[in-house]
């Protein structure tokens, strides 16, 4: 598409770059903004640049923060005998919804993935070693994609941890509640089967 | 949904503001921002705040230009006869596209709709009118949604054209080239029978 404008042009290649946005919805988006005021669309541009300049990551968790060290760490009253390997910041706030955990997490940074070009140096892997080696931590859960990238990562977690003195999990996978029975796929369900767990253990939670 | 970090929320919030981006896809946007660089974001902030501040609409038309008459208003090889009414730029291009018009076009910037506090007065009307009362110009071209307020619309300037010695006309609605009637919805099909032209006029297209 060419607009024959050189601004418009631009602003619609620039918001196209977002994942998931095409050219159309792009136009639509920036013809939006034009109908704001100058102010208005300061606004909204200043927001990213604001956020890219000044965003620290917590210097303990890697996870996004305005201070040195985010507000969950801060918080002396989790369990410090639990930490909580994810992929991102948006799984982090998936878990805070549950209100099941109440131990402290570690953002990777993204999962190994050869396809993207990213390799355990491009993650915040040695960090993790560094904190498991804490005595006060017991149990590193790996809450990953149930994705062949996501198992690669555990797989390698797994190695990296098994010199330290911490039990290493991962997060159950089965079928999902509410979920029936047909329309699981075959890989959930038959790992479902394998991995059934005694019915008195599924009265507790 | 509250990421604990002022800066995140703000851009979060302004991403949102747009139409169609809903809080969760919003946070997706921002988070793939911050994996770029400074100078990448800065660019895509900056493109938006750019576009606002220096565009300009065609004087003649109100379509968007760079310079003060646009591309196809500085045309001076185009059909003086016709000018067709659009409701936004995108409808430009859409039509352009056929490449079936070789006439001028004229903007509106919306179409009435007191749903959205939208009457005439916020809309190139009477702009329309002075160039509907130059003598070169023989037809007015409606070219609005096939939903109510382009109707309403439609009926708004037809009136307010009345006076000019100019045609007014709509572009042609029935069931679209490819379609099958019994998918087609029973109102533009009852409109597309009662609206029926002669066969051999099909013929010349």
């Amino acid at each position: 598409m060419d607009f024959k404008s050189k601004l418009l042009n631009n602003a619609v290649e620039e918001m196209s770059s977002l994942p998931g946005i095409g050219k159309r919805t792009a136009l639509r988006l920036v013809l939006h903004l034009l109908n704001q005021s100058k102010e208005e669309v300061n606004q909204f541009s200043n927001s990213f640049t604001l956020l890219r300049e000044n965003i620290n990551f917590c210097k303990v968790c890697y996870n996004i923060s305005d201070t040195e060290t985010c507000l969950i760490c801060q918080n002396e009253n989790r369990d410090h005998s639990l930490i909580c390997v994810v992929q991102d910041i948006r799984d982090i706030l998936a878990i805070e919804s549950t209100q099941q955990f109440k131990g402290y997490y570690h953002v990777l940074g993204g999962i190994i993935s050869p396809m993207d070009g990213i390799g355990p140096d491009d993650l915040n892997i040695d960090e993790l070693i560094v904190r498991s080696n804490n005595d006060k931590v017991k149990e590193i859960i790996l809450a990953l994609s149930a994705t062949m990238e996501g198992d690669t990562t555990n797989f390698y977690l797994y190695r990296k941890l098994s010199d330290s003195n911490v039990k290493t999990s991962v997060i159950a996978r089965g079928i999902g509640i509410g979920n029936e029975l047909e329309y699981t796929d075959e890989i959930t369900l038959g790992r479902s089967i394998l991995h059934r767990s005694l019915f008195e253990s599924s009265l507790s939670q």
